[in-house]
């Protein structure tokens, strides 16, 4: 026997399933009269009804729950917002989702761990992924029938929505800057590049510039770690051991270049005098810091409150693929100096 | 009539109540014979037993959900991790849940807003919340049976768990140790003094300080506004324009200090020779900012892990209110110098 929907008590009652809804969830705040009541659970008792319990919510097919999920890209990493970029983007969409009536479901998954069993669990209407995930377990995800937004991968995928920067122009304009304010020998300080994420096209853009300049590809000049304020800093130190002679430094990201001017300064050394820097974002600290930071500016805020109006749009049924693509611009501060390009002598 | 209860259903029906979950449930994964199902069906129907279906799972009483709630403690103000210190707490927060095998359900509602629905309605397991909180909203809590942690307040309540520092303390330890250095027309750089806050708290104990070296209150010492790196930035020109010569401030926030020293930069004058500052919360910028801040030193991340396994000690059936006081201490950088007492002539 087919199980009694919510719509075939409606039917019996004589009422709409909303108002089934708001008798079986004993909403006070409804004023349905003591007849359409005991209408309604005569129909439920006659008809054998059983409300879904795996549902989240009767009156409507949306649970106000977006999910929200920061991979923790390096394994032993524990706190997701060592770098403030998350607690900015972090804010945004929060704040938007709230203004919309959402709640976030907020995890931070192990890089091993699937997150379909969690989204289908708690009954997310949407989930925002940023930053690298595994394809495999993305591939997952398809499995669910709610929207998913990609921030800040270029993982290829026909279904999900995606919201990023051109990363690749970014490297592009920092390196440019600093070839076009003299610099020849310039430092890449990032973290590890990976195959379909951020740092692989800041550091494509890093070698844009050097070939519109001329110039190749050295090797030396590569500082690879982790995206935190004391690698950043060591490779202060770094620079001076391999002695290259560096000028500038483009940074990936500005609380490494917040590193950069520590490790410089425990050195004697300061910044712009003894090396240049462009780094990426333009978080808050970026204009905090001292000297304030030369930085590729995006706009984080934008990226959050997108992300979150392409699961709204998907939820009201816009079915096609969204994209975007947000702007970026160089900020010129006080990080950065001009030089003599034929002057011979690096800060290390 | 007594609305019917599970128990009501599993006695009537002679099984466990458990037994009664699963058939309502329809898990098919246990072996629960047709016999026994039609036995518990009866009983619901005879009953009139309607599941509550606010409870997120009957077979298990939880939801392995813990809601956090970061009020906006200024209106208008969009987001709320402005302060790094929220964003390094969420993260100690969202890592130790995650051990745990707990999500977060983030929120930042407004002042005026309850979130006693907003509880009910995910079941969620156990409430932390961060900072002020309308006490009249707080008491609307107690209608919900979960946990509720109290991050940094010192409103009094019977029943829930607190945990936070000894903010006076650190307001005598930051005061006390910028009159030992010699100064004695010191600034109070702080956000609004709200009632039950730890500014307040801070502020009692820079009075504190003061009485100990016989020095009286100067209001026209006190510089109040917004707990904003923009406020403290200003304050830099309002302490030139009030010419109260303070040779020292104490602002009750890291990124208050940051702004003092990026305001102070801005008139050509630098941190510590023309002011010294000691700050609050020894966030990572602290030890990032240039010159690095002398601050107390709160453990944030201890905060965060400490108030999530106070809900699972609850979860667990550990019915005593809670409370703890984390240890601080004065964290000594590079923000404060020594002056002679005696000497007359402040920055401003």
């Amino acid at each position: 026997m087919r199980r009694a929907s919510i719509k075939d008590v409606a039917k019996a009652a004589g009422v709409s399933t909303s108002t089934v809804s708001y008798v079986l969830n004993q909403k006070s705040s409804e004023s349905i009269s003591a007849q359409t009541t005991q209408r309604v659970w005569e129909a439920v008792r006659t008809l054998n009804y059983v409300p879904n319990l795996n549902a989240r919510s009767l009156t409507s097919r949306r649970t106000n729950l977006i999910g929200v999920v920061i991979p923790q890209t390096e394994p032993g990493k524990e706190f997701m917002f060592s770098n403030p970029f998350y607690g900015e983007l972090l804010s945004a969409i929060e704040y938007t989702a709230r203004r919309n009536g959402y709640h976030l479901l907020l995890s931070g998954p192990e890089p091993d761990q699937s997150y379909v069993g969690i989204a289908r669990n708690r009954g997310v209407d949407g989930i925002i992924i940023v930053g690298s995930y595994p394809t495999k377990s993305l591939s997952e995800l398809h499995q669910l029938s709610v929207p998913v937004v990609l921030v800040d991968t270029y993982v290829k995928d026909p279904v999900f929505h995606t919201i990023g920067i051109d990363d690749r122009l970014g490297g592009l304009l920092a390196t440019r800057h600093l070839l076009e304010m003299g610099h020849r020998r310039i430092a890449f300080v990032s973290g590890s590049i990976s195959e379909q994420g951020v740092t692989q096209k800041r550091f494509l853009g890093y070698m844009d510039a050097l070939s519109e300049f001329s110039l190749a590809l050295d090797e030396r000049h590569l500082y690879l770690g982790s995206v935190s304020f004391e690698f950043a800093q060591s490779v202060a130190q770094e620079m001076e051991r391999r002695g290259n002679r560096e000028t500038a430094a483009f940074a990936t990201a500005d609380i490494m270049g917040m590193g950069l001017i520590k490790g410089l300064r425990h050195m004697n050394r300061t910044i712009p005098d003894d090396l240049s820097v462009v780094s990426f974002d333009d978080v808050d600290l970026a204009r905090m810091s001292d000297p304030s930071l030369t930085t590729i500016h995006q706009d984080i805020a934008q990226k959050g409150i997108s992300a979150v109006e392409m699961i709204l749009a998907a939820a009201d049924g816009h079915k096609e693929k969204q994209e975007s693509i947000l702007p970026i611009q160089l900020m010129v501060r006080d990080s950065v100096r001009r030089i003599d390009p034929n002057q011979e002598s690096g800060a290390f």
